[in-house]
């Protein structure tokens, strides 16, 4: 009997190994309520180069619209833009947003972007690439995080977009919600 | 003889869920011949704006040829094109493609391309992201899907590309295969 | 004593099985040391089209620079590079690189990038698919990959550049280390 019951204890610890490996395996592919395995909030702020603000523009226009519709139709956009933790324009940056984006809408206003987030601070430092169609009027947007080097090796995940204010041809600052679901 | 006998049960069951353990493991990681996860067929119809057609027109180039050939090199278009389950341009569409493609060949019609597929039906909800060369001459074109988000959360997979009809300069209608093989 | 001798076995053989199934699992989510499950070196060649150069040239701006600093920004460029295994333009081609790339800073150089390794020969089949920013004056920049078809169907990994030689205006060579952490 002593014997008997030494074997079921080792039966107990090797049916809970396989239930642990099971429950790792099963959150290799996580369900859509999984939680993030990275979050990070950011501001990002754009101030479109009219010809003479040379000093605190971080993006341009470099083509002009079609004129299909009235929605800039076709003009593509590049862009350096800090990003902040809070609303500040004049924060320090913890990362710059690179990238270009182009309307693409005959009806509205909507935005199809690529960007790299460049992290370089006793935080972060490596990069995150994004992509995927920003329709401004929609109050929360998702596009896709598809890359990520450095601290976001092989990072995947949604970056969610808010704006967060906007004057046109001037200056536009968005919300975004940083999410990784695949972390290294 | 008889608790020996039970003892073999015990190891028979824990083989069993080693077994079934490891055949999950290398689904995690499908191999080339393994079939979608989702599969979906749509016709994406591009209509060119020619300056005058604005109610009809999907898309528009956004530069001129450089000159460099005879195949549109350098040439950039941005498009907002329906898609559509049958190969009609007037069939309700089930999902927009909205991005840019750009012919970058000195001796051939090759363009290459990255775009969002946007669905909002009571079918599908959610992004899918898609970026690569397209050949045209080639008979089939392979793309990478390189993520998605809402019903499409972080979705990988390959875009399988044939041309359905093509007049220069007017219109082109391109079968899509939407081939997921990473769905969460 | 024989019979329990037996049953240690076995859990031995099981407690074996257990393991490598947990080094299974590990890798199937690399650490940030793993070696790649494929490393390709190529040199990628860029001359760029001065008006003249059309047999030889390679690549062409497609846009001006926006006046925005004294590095390019906004200039954006269209290629289709032939990738060698040494440094000599005139080996024969193992890829093409497809894509294009544009400035972005106003303080210095750097060039986000999106483009398409374009694989046929006997060796391989296939595409890769990279997107990131590219800050050349750094020793070694780091690009996503983020997809890939054929031979690479699924790739995911990092993409290391650095400078093998520039002329300003003419020609550019960059060594391409293509790491993939995940191979189906």
């Amino acid at each position: 009997m002593v014997e008997l019951s030494k074997n079921h204890g080792v039966y107990f610890f090797l049916i809970f190994l396989l239930l642990s490996l099971a429950s790792q395996l099963s959150s290799a592919r996580p369900s859509k309520e999984l939680k993030p395995c990275k979050h990070i909030v950011l501001h990002m702020h754009g101030v479109i180069f009219n010809g003479s603000n040379l000093a605190d523009a971080t993006g341009a226009a470099v083509t002009s619209p079609v004129g299909l519709g009235n929605f800039f139709f076709g003009q593509v956009y590049v862009f350096d833009n800090p990003m902040t933790k809070d609303q500040n324009l004049l924060s320090p940056p913890m990362a710059q947003a690179q990238g270009f984006y182009f309307y693409h809408m005959k009806t509205n206003y909507s935005a199809w972007m690529a960007f790299t987030l460049v992290f370089n601070s006793t935080e972060h430092k490596g990069t995150i690439d994004v992509m995927g169609s920003n329709f401004i009027p929609a109050k929360t947007r998702n596009l896709s995080i598809v890359g990520g080097t450095g601290d976001f090796f092989m990072a995947r995940g949604i970056l969610e977009i808010e704006t967060d204010a906007a004057i046109p041809y001037e200056y536009y600052q968005l919300k975004m919600n940083v999410k990784l679901y695949e972390c290294y």
